[in-house]
């Protein structure tokens, strides 16, 4: 099973030593991690982005499944492109797996970082009158059910690990789970 | 044509209200929208947030486009569930369009909010070391790409509009852009 190696992971500065971790851990399990630093990109041509984004869509299209990073990215949702990522396997009909190095609440994490209030309606508001979506999940739902449905719940500690960008321990977790999609173990 | 109207407008005071207007603008241009709060869904319901997730599915398997409401949420980047869904429809090879009421560049978005400094290698870096995208695009590349490949380029506004969330005349481009596409006019 390939499996398509989504998350901002990429944008560490020992991104190719953490890819290189990920495809062991993938190795050892038995599936094919494909990380999208594996496309040679020229990233001094004026088409730079165009040819990452041309590379990481072929790479999705050759997996069987992902395994996306949600940890919170420059606030309080997981980075863009991964989640781009993760509905684009979804719309493909690709089995999806995720983890997170933030096991708190979207709500929790949003009240922590903005300032909050309750509507008259009893909802909990931002400042600019936008309601939080408060349904107990540890981000936006459409990521969450996704998995739930077509994968598995997404993949928390109990608490953030000393380095949230590091740890793969909850990103071996979802190998070990795709492992057993792989071989038809039962859930 | 059916255009799915995707965005954070669903978490607006007046999200109702805003929906009306999408699709009012959308039967204009002889376009149908399709909003997610056309769903019905008994929020007090224990699987409120599943049917939500269901219920916004069913809406873009039913559509045959998608205008997305890109504009930054609660930090540099578009809200995860729009970004979600812009990545399923592309997954589902459907026309994507998106608008964004902030024309900002990412890059420049997140030094004006972030501690931001240059790495030794010349990168723009944040306080976790992790790289900043620096593409002089508005927004992540996999967001910004599929739209210029399958559907139009994202529309911005030259200055930010006084109620970045209300205002939708960036929107009623991006329904212009697929009327055109409907009628088979060139682009």
């Amino acid at each position: 099973m390939k499996i398509y190696l989504a998350g901002p992971d990429v944008f560490l500065p020992d991104a190719v030593e953490i890819g290189r971790r990920k495809a062991a851990i993938c190795a050892r399990h038995g599936l094919t991690g494909l990380y999208p630093l594996d496309n040679v990109v020229d990233l001094a041509a004026d088409d730079a982005s165009l040819a990452i984004f041309k590379g990481n869509q072929a790479m999705m299209d050759a997996a069987d499944a992902i395994i996306a990073n949600l940890t919170p990215f420059r606030g309080p949702s997981a980075d863009a492109g991964t989640v781009y990522e993760l509905g684009y396997m979804a719309g493909r009909g690709k089995l999806r797996f995720a983890y997170s190095n933030d096991p708190a609440i979207y709500a929790d994490r949003v009240a922590r970082s903005f300032r909050i209030t309750t509507s008259a309606a009893g909802h909990m508001i931002d400042a600019d009158g936008l309601t939080v979506e408060d349904f107990g999940l540890p981000d936006n739902l459409m990521m969450i059910h996704t998995l739930d449905l077509h994968g598995a719940r997404l993949v928390t500690p109990r608490e953030p690990p000393q380095d949230i960008w590091h740890d793969l321990t909850s990103f071996e977790a979802c190998v070990a789970l795709a492992a057993d999609r792989a071989t038809g173990k039962p859930d």
